[in-house]
């Protein structure tokens, strides 16, 4: 897996192939075929195997406060090597491999929506959140604007950019009278 | 073009080559390479070539109305054939070829985002909209989550799903006293 996210990362993903992983770890490509049956479930395993940030919300009792330090967490990690160009190419594979979207959304996506969705629930049962918020929706609409800019307009994510979307968010396009 | 999306369609974008495709259009592979440099560029000059719908807002007075009316058609677009997965492949594409990206970003995100800006800049004007919601955050804000959908859940978009995503974002998630 190792040799897996060093290709990746020195070739990029494009070039990557079982036989290129295989030769730079010294082993068969049967070997690796056996475990991993496309590049794609390899290359999911290689991420997620990375020691990454446990993306965990705090719990201070300010529900504004506590997201904005896990996204800003999360933005940190996607804005920069090695995770976010590897992670932007594995969502990329995802686009054409189900086995790939399937294993990214229970072994990452899911989790962290349900840590999300326990945060905002607190919040809520405070009064910390509107009662209306429904709670389903939390992750696609916090995390769909940072993923718009991750793999549509590729432009960077900021910490200033989490803010101005969450004062957005919370605020709410309505008018307030 | 046509030999393109009808190649992509049958056995997938990833099987898709600039070979495959001069070969059923009858042509040399040179000839496709003088005009487009990578099958990517090729693949993205070809699903703009289909004949979409605009996917311009109505402007009824009515803001809420006239932006269901717009992600919806968007929705019926997104997730239904042919659009819909050529489209999902084309930002799969867009993340490991970044001229690819730019043009996908410049030819039709771009032209969307001046177009969403314009109605809510309307809707603002006339007290429709908040005055503080940052406009330059609409094309992410109210795009994200169906991308969200499109690209990481992958779960069926819906106009239920439209209409549950706009309401929470009028509503905001601080709770109204």
């Amino acid at each position: 897996m190792q040799a897996t996210l060093a290709l990746a990362q020195e070739a990029g993903y494009a070039k990557l192939s079982i036989e290129a992983v295989a030769a730079r770890a010294g082993t068969g490509k049967h070997t690796i075929y056996r475990r991993w049956t496309s590049k794609g479930l390899l290359f999911l395993d290689s991420l997620l195997s990375l020691n990454e940030p446990a993306l965990d919300y705090p719990d201070t009792g300010d529900v504004r406060a506590d997201l904005r330090r896990q996204i800003h967490a999360a933005v940190d990690l996607l804005a920069n090597p090695p995770w976010g160009p590897l992670y932007q190419a594995l969502v990329g594979e995802a686009q054409h491999d189900p086995a790939v979207a399937a294993g990214l959304n229970e072994r990452f996506i899911r989790p962290q929506a349900d840590k999300t969705i326990a945060r905002l629930k607190a919040a809520q049962d405070r009064g910390e959140v509107s009662s209306d918020f429904d709670l389903d929706l939390a992750m696609a609409i916090l995390s769909g604007p940072l993923y718009f800019q991750l793999l549509i307009t590729q432009e960077p994510m900021t910490h200033d950019y989490v803010d101005r979307v969450l004062q957005a968010l919370f605020a709410g396009m309505s008018p307030r009278h």
